[in-house]
């Protein structure tokens, strides 16, 4: 079997073309394209699913456009705090890292977690001091910063308002989280996330990227998923493990897991959002329902598709 | 209707009858028949599910018996860091918060982040912020000492070892995580849990005990859960979650699901630990794959039931 599949995305939330210059898709349409190609490149060449999507996810943490890594949103101490999970699907193994500062891409701790410690989940300064061990690249503050952030963050400091990324200004052209999920040839499944989170959040806020089940699962039985969305509803919802019981327990195809999930079960409790998923036969899914989620795909057999609104 | 059901855990593990004594397990007893007692009062007077697992909890975490609230173990830094969280069925709301030191009852803060935050996972120091805003009852760090969860620490602090409470020394009487599970007579379930994780645990480690889906969840749907074992496990799993769908997309019974989850399905990445369970019709499962389980339960129709081992 040669089958592979990738699929990744930018965050999803109102995401409209009226709002959109030419100028701006066109750096949405590249910066998605060449995250593609990091993660495409390893998979025709019969590398793992957990290099494919931990190559994309750096790519797209590496660009200033999404809320990961370089780009991500500030706190309301002005700070820059990352959330980060992966998973794979052969093992289960999982590692997953929240509230790090200073760490250039969040989702190489994460998969330092996972493979380096004897845990899964580990926060704060202490995720800190093991990154440090780990070698991994730390980078000043600066890095991380945005203009079009600072001013988002401008708006709101002063107030206890906080903002999901794609939910304070309908003109907002500026999104979230990201993700990338994938199968390789050798039949496994992975998926990764990684997050700056809400502008101005407080209390050591943890969404769902972080956490494995709701923003983040892979099992070979099934499927990988990654979500962007409302993080406390994912979190309620366990929505990423959800997808995957539909199919297991239910027989479901991945399509219309996905469906269930993000048109039925998260709007019950008014949550939005979207999700990317592969399962093991190479199928994609890329279910939103909100205006737009910054997505692309390609397969083996499927050419690169690169999309932004519904 | 009138059925209520109640269920508390205080921790599963190595606990053999061969090393206890006679006055050891006689304060087990009557500390399980306590706490047992705060949540059968609320229930039988037609309270809450869930003032009444945070009673029973809130029970639990005062004693020092238990590795939550007052008694919880050490970390590498000889602090007592806690976890918990808490979730209620009609509405699926959810509260969690992790990592947190000096608070009496951290599932008190649990149950505020669900009610008075617009978030549902709150972490370190900013949730201790929100705590002092929300006039949380603090405490002293001598409040949390333990004589013997002291000497378990001294055993491995200089070392790279940590320890989950109940896997150390086949001896150790001394047990883990505190748990409660209720349906009330309105037909609403909820599930809480609390702990203060591993000895000698670093670098921010969060188990289980705070993941909603993993530790913890509930649904009218189907069930409330409560889970405690070797953390990393249950949230690769996504073990209290996984009781739920069986039920909802297999149609199996409680008992069933809780059978398949902790018999089966966490055997197979070699999870240890139980689960408390009730579903909403009043059912209660009380699974574990470990030598024992500190458990009690009641019910309307049941009377009071108080177990330790196999």
């Amino acid at each position: 079997m040669s089958i592979f599949s990738l699929a990744i995305h930018g965050g999803a939330g109102t995401i409209l073309k009226s709002k959109m210059t030419p100028e701006k898709e066109a750096q949405y349409i590249q910066a998605l394209q060449e995250a593609l190609k990091q993660g495409h490149q390893i998979l025709s060449q019969g590398g793992t699913s957990l290099d494919a999507v931990e190559a994309s996810v750096c790519s797209l943490e590496n660009c200033h456009l999404f809320n990961a890594g370089k780009g991500s949103v500030f706190n309301a101490k002005g700070e820059h705090e990352m959330d980060a999970s992966i998973m794979e699907g052969s093992t289960k193994n999982a590692g997953a890292i929240a509230t790090i500062k200073g760490i250039k891409n969040p989702i190489r701790l994460a998969r330092k977690v996972m493979e380096e410690s004897e845990h899964v989940f580990l926060v704060g300064d202490g995720a800190i001091e093991f990154a440090k061990m780990q070698e991994l690249e730390f980078i000043s503050p600066n890095y991380f910063y945005d203009e079009f952030r600072f001013q988002q963050w401008q708006k709101v400091k002063d107030s206890d308002q906080f903002m999901l990324d794609h939910s304070i200004e309908k003109k907002d052209e500026k999104f979230g989280t990201v993700g990338a999920v994938a199968l390789d040839i050798h039949g496994n499944v992975a998926a990764a996330t990684s997050t700056g989170g809400m502008t101005n959040k407080k209390f050591g806020r943890i969404g769902d990227s972080s956490i494995i089940g709701a923003g983040t699962y892979a099992n070979n039985k099934t499927c990988a998923v990654s979500c962007t969305g409302s993080g406390e509803f994912f979190i309620r919802n366990v929505v990423a493990y959800d997808v995957s019981c539909l199919m297991e327990f239910k027989g479901l195809s991945l399509q219309d897991a996905c469906d269930e999930v993000i048109h039925h079960r998260l709007l019950e409790i008014n949550g939005d959002g979207g999700l990317i998923a592969v399962d093991n036969q190479g199928n994609i899914a890329l279910p939103f329902n909100t205006e737009g989620m910054y997505r692309a795909s390609v397969s083996n057999s499927q050419k690169e598709q690169i999309l932004i609104y519904k």
